[in-house]
């Protein structure tokens, strides 16, 4: 493999060597796993990206505590409960899934990370997450699936990933898990991934690398507008594919950054694929903004607007409602200068419709698919940005008006 | 009646002395009534509020010009088409509306102001426009219910109101109506509004008194965050109630100011709880900020929570999903301040549950309901206010997927 060519393989948060992972129902949920581990071999390297609302869950506040060391080993995560606005008991209840999981596994604690999802202002059922930490102890192994089951809430389907790169001479794997729907947001709120790597990459180097990957991915993505008290992306470094260390700018770190970016870019789309009730990927993409942030600005209006969302379900080619979103985003645009084009048809130009029912018809067509693509020109610079999203369905209504899950 | 002291009567846009209205059907939609006009006998002074969207229709951009000179006398009125994003020929459509409205009523043009909603990027069928001005002229009269029912558009019920109040020794009247649903939204944005009264008031003291009003009102209620490219208000007064004219603040103002806000209160209301799929009219109050905008905003943020509309549509009491919309806001907060109260019950304190599953059951009570009160408080200083919204439902979703509309 040549150096700085990526290569997507099967498999995940325990692809990379040195990490053992585990997936265990411990009584969080009522019959689905609910307990989560994943343990490098050595202590790594650790970065992580947090959630940018205000009210933050405890574990939350645990990592970020952690992060500040630049190491880390085991992150233990459950679902079923998310342990935010759980006041000083929620506190305590995060550290001592910290202190137990480092008895278990012999470790130092503060080098264990905790990340919850589920409902918001419940108690932990601590009993239940005393039990089950030996028990995924004892399940830990080289096969990152039961983990990656363990952590999902309304999702339909794990996501995980792994990616090769040469650094040097040596291949190193980055591969990793995320669970994702509902809640999904812009500005990093996201969702809770793990990433794990035997590349040896340096504390700082690790840190800036995950952000500049978090940008064009998990940040990029957008579900309901919410954004969540816990969302939470780890990455663990522990160095085991025995590459030299990444310390700065370079070939290696180009490398490096090259594969990180293509896992978490599948990792978002897959998360915005699976939001809740989506039946379709959407990829908004404005062009021709005066900056990239304008153009960001603007697809993240069209990406959130539930008039686009749901005529994207309903595959009608209302490109008004794109129009209107871009209108309101905030942006500087000249209306009679936006063209939109819905797939390959280019449905409006000049910011007026252009060729009839027909060519609404052929749009809708694409619309009907799996996979959307709304391309926005504002015809006013060279700016450019892409978001995902998925389509609002009457199944997104359902799951969330009902029972607390 | 008591000077200032206001008064509800049944009642609309026609409600005040010297105005005369009509809705008919022309052809623009296949069955409903499509076309309303609404005329002062004499010249008025006139006012607008018009959508902060970049994007806007034709009739805005006329309406905007119009306005400048603070006069009108008359209003065309269309549905089934928004006249948005329909380019040069859409503001030659709009213009030419404007004349033919001037000729029938053998007024002069420029106090013709136009209004148009419905699907964006559409031309107008001018065709039958042009044979429904004279029929809409010749249907003129003292009942506001037609035009009232011409301007829907997926409203399931007319919105109408009429308010008296005594200035000096006068009783003058406001009257309204509106068309609402889908596309509601914050910052003015909101949708169709025409306003008429037979009090006499300065353009200038108009303006500001509409501004005020519409702050209050219309600018507080958000149905899908969606801002749309027609939203207009605009007021008519013809003094025709031969009361003194109101030129500047004072007793014959805040009389004025108050009627008008209780009219424009009640519109508001009326849409939010028509919004699109609505079940149930939804009031926050954020208390406790540190200013009266941080209020709003996180109001606001709670107000456009997916999760949070579709938790108040299941009467589930997810006060979680709300600390985290207050979180993400963008506001200061203390999270361990916050308070919850759903209806008269307390859920949560000091930023944690509080009360157990038999509170939430109450509180899911006050949620089943069809009048919901949520009301946050920061605790963190003396900022209030109050937003107006909707539950969402499957039912949006279905209309909003469906035919162009």
């Amino acid at each position: 493999m040549a150096e700085g060519v990526t290569r997507l393989i099967q498999g995940g948060v325990t692809s990379a060597q040195g990490f053992a992972a585990a997936g265990v129902h411990c009584g969080i949920k009522a019959q689905k796993k609910d307990l989560a581990l994943v343990v490098s071999r050595v202590p790594a390297a650790a970065a992580g990206v947090f959630t940018t609302n205000k009210v933050k869950a405890a574990p939350v506040l645990l990592d970020m505590e952690r992060v500040r060391s630049g190491q880390g080993q085991a992150v233990l995560l459950n679902s079923g409960n998310a342990n935010a606005c759980t006041g000083e008991q929620g506190m305590r209840d995060a550290r001592e899934m910290a202190r137990l999981a480092g008895e278990h596994l012999q470790m130092v604690e503060d080098l264990v990370y905790i990340c919850s999802t589920g409902p918001i202002g419940v108690p932990l059922p601590m009993d239940a997450v005393r039990r089950g930490i030996p028990e995924a102890v004892r399940h830990l192994g080289a096969d990152g699936t039961a983990a990656a089951e363990a952590i999902l809430t309304t999702d339909t389907v794990s996501k995980t990933g792994a990616v090769q790169v040469t650094v040097g001479s040596q291949v190193v794997t980055v591969g990793g898990m995320s669970k994702g729907a509902g809640m999904i947001h812009p500005q990093m709120a996201t969702t809770l991934s793990v990433l794990t790597t035997d590349a040896s990459v340096a504390p700082a180097v690790l840190n800036s690398a995950l952000r500049r990957a978090a940008d064009g991915s998990f940040n990029r993505i957008t579900v309901d507008g919410d954004r969540s008290t816990n969302d939470t992306i780890l990455i663990f470094a522990n160095g085991e594919a025995g590459a030299p260390e990444i310390t700065g700018p370079g070939d290696a770190l180009d490398a490096f950054q090259a594969a990180l970016s293509v896992l978490t870019g599948g990792l978002a789309r897959a998360i915005a694929r699976d939001g809740e009730g989506a039946t379709k990927l959407v990829e908004i993409t404005v062009a021709g903004a005066q900056t990239e942030e304008d153009a960001e600005r603007a697809a993240r209006a069209v990406a959130n607007s539930l008039l686009v969302k749901t005529s994207i379900h309903g595959a009608g080619a209302h490109w008004g409602r794109i129009m209107a979103a871009v209108g309101y985003s905030g942006v500087d645009v000249e209306p009679d200068r936006i063209a939109v084009k819905i797939g390959p048809v280019v449905v409006a130009e000049r910011g007026a419709g252009v060729g009839g029912p027909e060519r609404l018809e052929e749009a809708g067509e694409h619309l009907a698919g799996e996979n959307v693509q709304v391309t926005v020109d504002l015809g006013v610079g060279r700016g450019e940005a892409t978001v995902w999203t998925c389509d609002l369905s009457e199944e997104y209504v359902k799951e969330n008006a009902g029972e607390l899950s």
